[in-house]
């Protein structure tokens, strides 16, 4: 049996689509490479729902753990957009990251040269753009109590939420960052609203600790969540590892994602803490959603699952060299002028999903 | 005396200079329409704290409860950066917000033809933008308890802060949204996390309730603060108005006044809710900060805080006609050539903040 157990949850919309090209990659590298994954497949999200009627049912979070990386591709569409909170498919997400305790989401934003046309952005300000936003994902507002809704005295709502975090949330998540930051261009913007929130405060505070006693060789900057959004917009390049809380790290992302012009392109991973034996839960998804408008007529991307894939291979495989192949294949691809719809530029050929997966593994 | 009273804060950093080019306006309007106000001046943020050692003196708030609006520069600069949380000059704005009840803070984003250009954003998705950001400016994570940095049993610190927002309190900011619409493209996007906050849940309900019960003629969108963040980016004029929470409201405004490229053109007025009299509490601001970088050396642009009075003119003092005239001299001073630093492009003129004043005063 392989050491490399591998959990493969496509989940709804474009999700099975793109996750369907991975799928030729992994048949590849088992003829040509002679890698062998031990996988499996669960559902999650919709098609849980549909299945099993939970989001996240017990069985998909004891194969998550059980596994050495977890291969996502994306949950929700208007069929469940009325069910009751408890049975979002969105929380199939939240249960996973919550449950495995996956605290670091690093979301990418790059702008491969092909592309930098396609970005909303004059293509000077994101040509060669290469930032990386480190959110926490297993705390802050996102699941902070006390929460609900509840009726007052006068027979009015109220909602409520608490953000919250302690020292070694913030510690362990910032560490992340600027460990990577080494491995890149040494900078980490901190982002919080210290000026206004008092977990800002102790956001920068503990930030400011960690960099001083651990990374004093790596440059730290913090900044208000307000500006870094001003900034990722006029200019983008300014940045190195963006590191933020839940929420600011969810509506951050999401902004630099959409400036690169490519959000068909990008992956991410949401890593857990080492073990004893340097074991750590990971999964990995791309940053674009299940697109329910497109889903089922094989017109999606599935570079970002694609290179979603990559990371899994690098960061928990440790196969750089499969990871390089799978990204350069990609960047073939582009430069011999196939595009999805999502990506098409004037001159170049608009090909369906099959055929950008399938040009894919022709180039590996 | 006059029935106008005008409370002017100048605050810290350029404000006291660009609020000096209004003072100019208002000594015009004061020999050629024959409009007096009833002017007093106060101290707020940075100023304050140096002058009474509070950043919102109790005078400053029972001048501005009396006034029937205020004219607001900006607060805050490097020199009280490090003082503590209960000190910051920001609470200034803060105390103001909350003591007066001013709840609805509107922020214009609109991308003046001669200025397209400045837009990081390509020219074609920018030009002719015009949408209205109404942020909930009272409530939210800024105002709400328990808050604080603890102290844990094992000794490690905790950072919390709370998130609540009220039926009315979100009702009321709504409306303001809805009845803005109608005047404008008929269109609000109301923006929260509903997906993961209960706050957001309450939000997306009350809004749709109030729209249906009272706005049915009015199109309500509703959109996810992270997704609206990347619509902003990438198609920015789909907006009409959008309605956010405090924090929400903060970080999409600024983000909206950097994607016009010219940031130092933009006002911003913070309203209150009409008493029995129909008169209501307001305070008029720039979008841009104290921006100590440029402080006293006569290059701010003054254009945000001119256009901010002409908000004032048009809402407190209902006199449409002058606020025209002054958004109208500005327009045709920059159509003549002229720019501050901020705005500079190739083939203009380059002039300072008193140049750039007296320009306005003689279009006038
Ligand atoms: C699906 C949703 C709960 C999620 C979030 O807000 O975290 C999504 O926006 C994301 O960023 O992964
Ligand atoms: C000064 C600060 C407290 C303030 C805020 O966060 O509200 C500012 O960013 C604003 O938007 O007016």
């Amino acid at each position: 049996a392989s050491n490399k157990k591998l959990l493969i949850l496509p989940g709804d919309g474009i999700g099975p689509e793109v996750v369907r090209e991975v799928r030729r990659v992994i048949e590849w590298m088992d003829r040509r490479r002679s890698v062998s994954f031990d996988i499996s497949e669960g559902v999650v999200g919709g098609a849980a729902l549909d299945a099993e009627g939970s989001p996240c049912p017990d069985e998909t979070v004891a194969a998550a753990r059980a596994a050495d990386a977890v291969l996502f591709g994306s949950v929700g569409g208007p069929k469940w957009d009325s069910l009751p909170f408890e049975k979002r498919p969105e929380l199939g997400v939240l249960r996973l990251r919550k449950d495995l305790g996956l605290f670091a989401n690093l979301r990418p934003a790059v702008v491969l040269d092909p592309l930098a046309d396609a970005s909303s952005l004059k293509a000077d300000l994101v040509r060669g753009l290469d930032l990386m936003i480190v959110r926490e994902s297993t705390g802050g507002i996102y699941f902070g109590e006390p929460r609900g809704i509840e009726i007052m005295a006068d027979g009015k709502r109220r909602g409520i939420d608490t953000e919250v975090y302690t020292e070694d949330e913030i510690a362990r998540v910032a560490r992340v960052a600027f460990d990577l930051a080494r491995k890149r261009r040494n900078k980490v913007t901190s982002v919080e609203k210290a000026n206004v929130m008092q977990s800002g405060r102790l956001w920068r505070a503990v930030v400011g600790e960690i960099g001083r006693a651990e990374f004093p060789d790596v440059e730290l900057e913090h900044m208000y969540a307000d500006n870094c959004a001003m900034q990722l917009c006029s200019r983008p390049k300014q940045f190195d590892v963006i590191l933020g809380s839940n929420l600011f790290g969810d509506v951050l992302s999401d902004l630099a994602a959409a400036l690169t012009g490519s959000l068909g392109m990008l992956p991410s991973a949401t890593l857990g803490a080492p073990d004893a034996s340097g074991r750590r839960h990971a999964l990995y998804e791309p940053v674009h959603g299940s697109a329910p408008d497109i889903a089922g007529k094989g017109i999606a991307n599935p570079c970002a699952q694609m290179l979603s894939f990559a990371m899994l291979l690098r960061w928990s495989f440790e196969m750089e060299e499969d990871a390089k192949l799978i990204e350069t294949a990609v960047q073939r691809v582009l430069a011999g002028g196939l595009r999805t719809a999502d990506i098409m530029q004037t001159g170049m050929a608009r090909v369906g999903t099959s055929v950008m997966g399938e040009a894919i593994v022709r180039e590996l």
